[in-house]
């Protein structure tokens, strides 16, 4: 190696990618490549003070120390940043027409009951009732029956099931169904409620130094899949949500809006929500 | 906010740093900024799978999981990444004749013995035997009399006094030294080796996987200070090393380099190193 080769300021980023010269996996190698070249470019930009890098290190570190068997700091991290909002669009780039995809969150349970259409979620009466109602389309517009609508949320306080356990029944507010000969699917839920990220750690440390709030604004889960389609992972959006423009995870989507239209009487509010779906074709 | 606002995958960087528009502290905000940018960046050029973002978040937790009150996997990963020597060279800027700086590393120790000119820092007589002498100069080539010389190293198998307590003495080579009337500095050691940074954790697989080795090229550690000059932190190291070219933590300059002259005799082998160190004046 020449004196070059040497590692200076404005070297700095080649002299590490060299080394990985000899990478076992060509993959890797490229993925290291492009987080080496831009970590170094934004050091460089930042100029961090040393006790500035420890900061950064500590954080990382409590970060890192927060996560559990039941929480992970690192994906709300990336939750926070957008990195998980930019992998989920990057992954599910769909055909026009077709619905868009958001976030699965942390939140699904993969053996809710499969109900018939009609079904009442809400397994405790809490809340205000609400019908949901759609279709589920291919893009040429043909209803696709017997498509698997897999729904989720959290109740009128915020929180769900696997949150609540011993409080919530098991499998409040889960359901899984299958659309009829015409493409529908139906059921009866709650009115949903915004609801914090976990934000006694780092990462909700982090949110507030930046003058952020840790809120989801109400919303809707749904994993729509049927043969010969891409399944479909995402949620329907209240755009009356105080939070509907500033989702602290970044997951709201200009077309993922259902209107949740009120009907007050003397026993109460009920809620009527409708949005149809369109898959796009298995690639 | 308009439908503009909401986040898409063009958009995404802008929409994220502009939820900082209310942060308490304008560095932090600016420090953000610039991380979000090229962290967005850089998702784009890789376009990871989902998962590939989970192996990341993996790999992130268990680095945040191996470090200990005695163990710092992050600061680990910055040096093997160049990180940590991008920070030291940004924050060690030199006028053009000062000697360069290279990071100081997790084994220094604060309250090392001072002792006279020409004492034996190796308290065990293991090894070969070296002498180390130099002058402390101003960058204008006038000798810097009373410097400090704080120097600490690792032993002839590659291990520092604090990694094998019970093993090595008590401030085993390591001492703090005054330079005489002609800024004159001169202890006695022993001919430092190669050793490897720990290995056996997230970064060490990460280095396995690139086709690094974890090795450090054979030196010697410096803190010099003296009133009314910026304080150095260096090393020098052993041009003839093995890993001299590819220091796993990129530490070694051009600069930096100082003959270890062997004397053979019958008795064993002796080395003898010179070194001068070039102070930048106080800012």
């Amino acid at each position: 190696m020449t004196e070059q080769g040497y590692f200076t300021e404005s070297s700095s980023a080649d002299v590490v990618v060299s080394r990985n010269a000899a990478a076992k996996d060509a993959r890797l190698a490229q993925v290291m490549e492009v987080i080496t070249r831009h970590l170094h470019a934004a050091v460089k930009e930042i100029e961090p003070s040393t006790e500035e890098w420890l900061a950064a290190i500590r954080f990382l570190t409590a970060t890192g120390h927060t996560c559990t068997d039941w929480r992970q700091e690192f994906i709300l991290l990336s939750d926070v940043l957008g990195v998980s909002m930019l992998v989920d669009a990057i992954n599910n780039r769909k055909p026009s027409g077709a619905s868009e995809s958001t976030v699965l969150g942390p939140f699904h349970v993969a053996d809710a009951p499969e109900l018939p259409l009609g079904s009442d979620i809400c397994l405790d009466q809490k809340g205000d009732p609400m019908t949901v109602r759609g279709r589920i389309l291919g893009t040429g517009g043909a209803p696709i029956a017997g498509a698997k609508v897999d729904v989720w949320q959290a109740n009128d306080e915020g929180f769900y099931d696997v949150q609540q356990k011993g409080i919530q029944p098991d499998f409040n507010l889960r359901g899984v169904f299958r659309t009829n000969a015409a493409g529908e699917y139906w059921f009866r839920g709650v009115k949903p409620k915004f609801y914090p990220i976990p934000d006694d750690g780092p990462v909700g440390r982090l949110l507030n130094a930046l003058g952020r709030h840790p809120y989801r604004p109400a919303h809707l889960h749904y994993i729509i899949s049927a043969p010969g389609y891409e399944p479909l992972v995402t949620h329907i959006f209240d755009p009356d949500d105080p939070y509907i423009n500033s989702d602290a995870v970044f997951g709201v989507k200009a077309s993922l809006m259902a209107k949740f239209q009120p009907t007050v009487t003397e026993a109460g509010t009920t809620y009527a929500v409708e949005h149809d779906f369109v898959l796009a074709p298995a690639k």
